[in-house]
């Protein structure tokens, strides 16, 4: 491809309005446009990369016997209304009327309408196992879309979805499924995790997510304490997603206890008193907030950090931002004691009616200490998710503090992560479907037992974006990268021999099984910053400068967009030097 | 691909709600399957197939260097007021309001998002011409959606949009465009001819549309009589599509006059005092219809037929059907005279205040005469698009009467067809948001072009098959066959030899690059009788026979679908036979 008659649409500016790096970058290297909020237009550059995710997943499907099939987006809300889901998914589903008054919704996934057109056909032809996906569009209807295209309303996703006559070939195919998605996301070179999910959702049976690490991540994973920053060293269930499962049954062995003490008025008279650590005692922190936009009737939220730490205002307006709200105030003394009838000290996260935040540190704690919201009482021997469920965490103390230390216990590392895949053992939720199908024949005492399978397209470009990136621009891995090779010519149009070098270059490249494809040519009459500034900031990790200077010595020069190592190459070894060094990549 | 891994979906009855051929064949060879009225799940061989068809199309856009881009199927409704469409595009365009009471539609086509999206990269980048297009889903709410995919309320379209700072630019890109559209449809192996369509709804601008051949097909196109029933032969605007374009002006050669005379009551009075050919002569009769499914009050519909044809009840009853009316009876003398005080032999089209249907032979005629409404008087020298918009054309009559004669003048040929493709130039109609993205900069001044491209991807699918079946099913042209060859080993889990040759064989020819992949292999335990019926209603166009019988000889037997050609090879040569006369086409 000529960039010339390419649409590179880079920006040189970063959008105001975008804080994630992901979307700036994405916005800026031209591979997104917004068109209203969580609404993208994917430019050429961006679908190039949408497209080798889609072709890595397509055969990685096809390797475990997944058939593709296209379901419509657009489905009738009574089979939504059978299985209940049409008031359970909540506002995200977004029902209309057709104008024959008819109901739909936009969907957001296919449980119900591909059991109901698969039953027939796998029954009659006794199909068992079937697995199908699809690699469609989604919508959900979200209040606050975020973070560019990670939290869009309409996204590209793989849905599958298979049928079994028994548990043990679901879960065959479920193990099948998870080696894939492994698989998947270990060829496009993500940096990720499976924890095991949490099984109330679906009634008992297995899920697993697999999270992707990613600064502005929305969940928050403890990676396990043998991590050493080696994602292909995590094992299966060796994670924890900190926000859906609990501790480990590890971390609590003493009952939670009240401990009364008048005598008390500060935290250095409860840790002598007592013999405490500091470490060992949690403080609350009540804040007043305010939603961003429509000046609403302002509310309160609680954090928790340790007794030692000492709160981040950056941190917290950054958080509050993203969630929508505005920090108005810390609470005062006088305010606290109004509200909750307690000192400050003995603020505790157990009877305060607020939503809470905690920290990090605070989060790894056990039997730790905490106030009563009565003056003169803290709990002691207070654990998460047995004593009180365990809220949102985050960061939200000063750097210096996140140490995750417990006593001189080695403590887990705690990850921002995204969900990039979910997969699930639905058992017999969706049967009904099916059986109302087969009623009929004589097969309706068949079981069939049913698993669903997604990934989110979009949403890893944007963390692979995250997960790849330096100050001037996006470092794709080569697999994935919208273009694996770029010719800069320098001064094409006043040199004759470099166009002539850098046009037979091109064509034989071009003219390479697969690769020819991703070869881009840079023939804009412009200046060479703006093009070393454009290709760098788009990402391609190979490059081939063509400059007089050095052809005189039959030279090109190879640079490596990641490593920035520049490597001087013979012309007539260039095939070859791409051939085995590069393109196997 | 292996048939006991796959679905193949086959039914064995054609299901009982579906009239169009094409329909009944894409649910029986198991290609879709309808989850709602005009919403379909495309099943895993009818994937295949659109695939293909896709492919062929990012082809020929690539060659004339269109980019591929994907842009959101819902669109903020906001942009539809503003271009005016949000009402006149009427009910058509689903509209719906978010959970923040937001307005969006469901995108029937692009030309307001991709303007207003598109308009600030070519600017600021200088990208002129700019040719985009994407193959994404579309949705078209329907009133009555029928004849299965080719009019659903969900379907699939590439549309293509390009903007150019000068008429010229666009021009050259149109004619660009209009030739790689007759390239993908000959190279799909469509049978087709373009048609100027009617200038007047884009606002004077040229529009061109792309007609195939369909039995079941809305549209009617008069082919040129050195037609000859070779498509190939047609050139650009040798077609006439009858209801959106005026006929030529030179069949408008008289002025209509009133002629009186109270002395005839009858037509063959009227033949005989003004000697008169019969066929220059047309009737109008009145039906009593009403809706199907609705008891609505009924209401009436004029048929007009040449006066010497008759009537087809079947005929009329099958287009009634396909708008969803039933006929009720033929109005009687009585009830004309009581609704128009007239004798039924003056019934007219010109007068008469009711929905008109024509037949072929009379919507051919020039200079005709016609009834007036009033007894005694006849319109003489009448023309359809000068005295009267010429409505709606079918064939009406009893097959001997289609003969398309008039007066010994050769005639065109009519045929009914479904529009597959249509390209427009649409002049600054959408400018207005390129403008205001720009207005701030200092080139507020340029005037941009505009054109778009649309193809029915979906509904060709329907269309190459109405063009291509038999008794047994469907006739896949190669290019675009679900899979090119399948092997079918005869008694395959009872016969060693025929397993191990079957496996060799298929082993082959799955590494051969490309073929590899549409190679299906019949391995399932059925009755031979089912498989042969299987892959024939699938239309795999090749078929390798294995049986003992001609593995004594060293053979294999090779059918040709269409044809049904048998040729003996023996199996040294079979990769080569394969290779030389399958593969290439």
């Amino acid at each position: 491809m000529r960039t010339s008659k390419y649409l590179l649409a880079t920006l040189r500016d970063s959008p105001k309005s975008c804080s994630v790096i992901s979307h700036k970058l994405m916005l800026r290297a031209g591979l997104v446009r917004c068109i209203s909020s969580g609404l993208y237009v994917w430019l050429p550059t961006g679908l190039r990369v949408l497209k080798k995710i889609e072709n890595i997943i397509r055969e990685e499907m096809c390797k475990i016997g997944a058939l593709e099939i296209l379901m419509p987006i657009v489905q009738p809300a009574d089979l939504w209304e059978k299985s209940g889901r049409l008031i359970k998914y909540g506002k995200e589903l977004l029902y209309f009327r057709n104008r024959n008054n008819k109901g739909f919704v936009l969907g957001p996934t296919h449980e119900e309408l591909v059991s109901k057109v698969f039953s027939k056909d796998i029954i009659s032809h006794n199909r068992f196992p079937l697995i199908v996906y699809q690699i469609h569009t989604k919508y959900r209807d979200e209040a606050r879309p975020r973070s560019g295209v990670i939290r869009a309303r309409e996204f590209l996703m793989k849905d599958g979805y298979s049928f079994h006559i028994n548990k043990e070939s679901l879960q065959k195919t479920y193990n099948e499924m998870h080696e894939a998605y492994i698989n998947i996301f270990n060829r496009i070179g993500l940096k990720f995790c499976v924890v095991q999910a949490n099984p109330g959702k679906i009634g008992g049976m297995l899920s697993h997510e697999f999270q992707a690490y990613s600064e502005t991540g929305e969940d928050t994973i403890a990676l396990p304490i043998e991590f050493n920053n080696n994602f292909s060293n995590l094992k299966l269930s060796s994670c924890i997603k900190f926000t859906s499962i609990p501790f480990k049954e590890i971390f609590i062995n003493e009952t939670i206890r009240l401990v009364e003490d008048s005598s008390i008025s500060s935290l250095e008279e409860l840790i002598s008193k007592f013999n405490l650590s500091v470490n060992s005692i949690v403080k609350t922190v009540l804040l007043q907030i305010s939603t961003r936009y429509v000046k609403s009737p302002n509310s309160f939220l609680g954090i928790v950090i340790r007794a030692n730490s000492k709160i981040s205002d950056k941190k917290i307006k950054m958080i509050l931002e993203r969630y929508g709200y505005v920090l108005l105030s810390y609470v005062n003394v006088e305010e606290i004691y109004k509200l909750t009838g307690a000192q400050p000290n003995f603020l505790g996260p157990i009877n305060l009616s607020v939503p809470l935040i905690i920290d990090y540190n605070a989060a790894v704690l056990d039997n730790f200490i905490a106030g009563s919201d009565v003056s003169g009482k803290y709990f002691f021997n207070m654990n998460w998710n047995k004593d009180i469920l365990l809220p949102i965490i985050k960061d939200l103390c000063e750097e210096s503090d996140v140490n995750f230390h417990n006593g001189g216990k080695s403590m887990p590392i705690m990850q921002n992560c995204t969900e990039i895949g979910h997969i699930f053992q639905l058992g017999q939720k969706y049967s009904n479907f099916i059986y109302d199908t087969v009623k009929k024949s004589s097969k309706n005492n068949i079981s069939i037992e049913m698993g669903c399978y997604g990934i989110g397209i979009t949403r890893i470009v944007a963390v692979l974006i995250e997960q790849n990136y330096d100050k001037n621009g996006i470092l794709w891995p080569t697999i994935i990268a919208p273009f694996k090779l770029v010719i800069i010519p320098i001064n094409m149009h006043s040199s004759v021999e470099v166009k002539k070098v850098a046009e037979s270059v091109y064509e034989k490249l071009l003219q390479m099984p697969i690769i020819g494809m991703d070869i881009l040519i840079d023939d804009r009459q412009e200046y060479l910053g703006t093009i070393f500034t454009d290709m760098e900031l788009i990402g391609i990790p190979h490059m081939l400068v063509i400059s007089d200077k050095g052809l005189t010595k039959g030279e090109v020069e190879y640079r490596d967009r990641k490593s920035k190592n520049v490597r001087k190459v013979k012309l007539n070894m260039l095939v070859d030097f791409l051939n085995k060094e590069i393109f196997y990549l």
